[in-house]
């Protein structure tokens, strides 16, 4: 596992496909003025824009960093629902020179004219997912129930300060990562924090990796959307370092998650599962 | 202009429509539990689904806190270019109860179906906007040149910090007003940042407000579509608390936008336009 790169694999994918990408920079050099008028070089995040084709039908522009464009496709086409069987995949295509992701599936998927002619879709802080299918599913989903250690929480925490490369150089980026315990199986940055969730989910995805025994962590707020990609990853322990909202809230209860926000250094609030926690490292 | 809540009004609404609203809360009351397992109350943020109809027909479900849902529905459609002149209105009709917003416009909209047709939408940290038209009209916009001084910078730094209620309350939110120099003028919280600058967008649409001597602020990232949103309210001064990405700056620099980032306090990031900035308040 590679600790310096803004991205890490969570393990070799075991679905062969091809994929063409050309490496792309994550942040770029520029000059800004502080309060002084005085010029400084400055890193920001890039931001590119990633059309999405399935069976050469466009699907969705996505805006990107660009770390791992074929998780990110992959798994938003998951979490969207186009795409529920990993071994329908025949072929994953990233061409950075037209801005493109082609996803080739080995039989036509059916509906798929219905679905894109559905109209209606979740916008203000998520990402147009169709709302009609929004909240579909959720009563099928059966979490685990697991116990959490307050010190596995500061561990996790603390490693997890390695891993934020873009964000230290540039900000203006979300991470989210994947945890066994405090062992940082993988860790993503992205323009949007949905965007990273749906690249994590990508990955899992691909690895046919099972949520039951992770712990997800994201920079970014626990809204409805976000409980539930992680509640469709199977993973039963939402950690976050801003704060939740009230659906967000309602949908952790729901669905049997352990929320806890506001989680930084020694600091955390948690907001759902509380019973989960061993509180083995107070003060 | 009353000051303690959440959302202030730019104007009196020069266009009169019929609007039915039950106010609804913007944060209700949880418990959470801290590092040493102690029972607080903390608030929560609402969010709500808030289904727009255009004529009765769907066009989007906007996840939003619920402060401003009428200024919200119409700056929405506004900006994704579904209606372009204030006149066409009759009537816009929020009722919590199903949770929707009815806008009906005196005549048909041409090409309504066609727009609806168009599935390719931008995702990441946008909102669903059509990418086709997302680019779209940025050759005709003209923003007005401005100079800007330090001492208003920071004035207006100071002065934004008496509105934002919500965040300060709840936490998970994103704020954003339309200043007159250090003058607030408007401020409205939202889950989404997007969500918050279409509601000030749909305000000043209202009220025919120029956007040509007026600074933009919001709490969130400048990314490509906050950039665009604002030119496009014909704002010529963006002001951020957080950072900024590469493809905003480009856009900033395209459209002559003086961009400011990492605002707060005495600190602050120019990354376009210094050249119109008086440092009139330099240590």
């Amino acid at each position: 596992m590679t600790d310096t790169t803004t991205s890490t694999p969570l393990l070799q994918p075991k679905v062969k496909f091809v994929k063409t990408q050309t490496e792309v920079p994550l942040t770029l050099p520029v000059t800004a003025y502080d309060e002084n008028g005085q010029a400084l070089e400055k890193f920001v995040a890039c931001e590119r824009p990633l059309t999405v084709y399935l069976n050469w039908q466009p699907i969705v522009t996505l805006m990107t960093l660009g770390a791992k464009p074929e998780s990110l496709t992959l798994g938003y086409l998951k979490n969207q629902g186009f795409i529920s069987d990993i071994n329908q995949l025949e072929s994953v295509i990233v061409d950075w020179d037209v801005n493109s992701a082609a996803v080739i599936t080995k039989e036509s998927i059916d509906g798929l004219n219905d679905k894109l002619a559905e109209k209606t879709v979740t916008s203000g802080c998520g990402q147009g997912t169709v709302y009609g299918s929004f909240l579909q599913g959720l009563d099928e989903i059966n979490l685990a129930q697991v116990t959490l250690k307050q010190s596995v929480i500061y561990s996790l925490l603390k490693n997890i300060n390695a891993y934020n490369d873009t964000y230290k150089n540039a900000g203006a980026v979300h991470g989210c990562g994947i945890c066994q315990a405090d062992n940082i199986l993988a860790f993503v940055e992205d323009v949007g924090r949905h965007n990273a969730v749906d690249t994590l989910a990508g990955d899992m995805w691909m690895e046919q990796q099972g949520g039951e025994d992770k712990i997800f962590y994201t920079t970014g707020r626990l809204t409805s959307e976000m409980i539930i990609k992680v509640a469709k990853m199977g993973i039963p322990v939402l950690l976050s370092r801003s704060g939740v909202t009230q659906m967000g809230l309602e949908l952790a209860q729901q669905l049997g998650i352990t929320l806890i926000a506001r989680a930084k250094g020694r600091h955390f609030l948690v907001y759902n599962g509380v019973e989960n926690i061993d509180f083995d490292a107070k003060k």
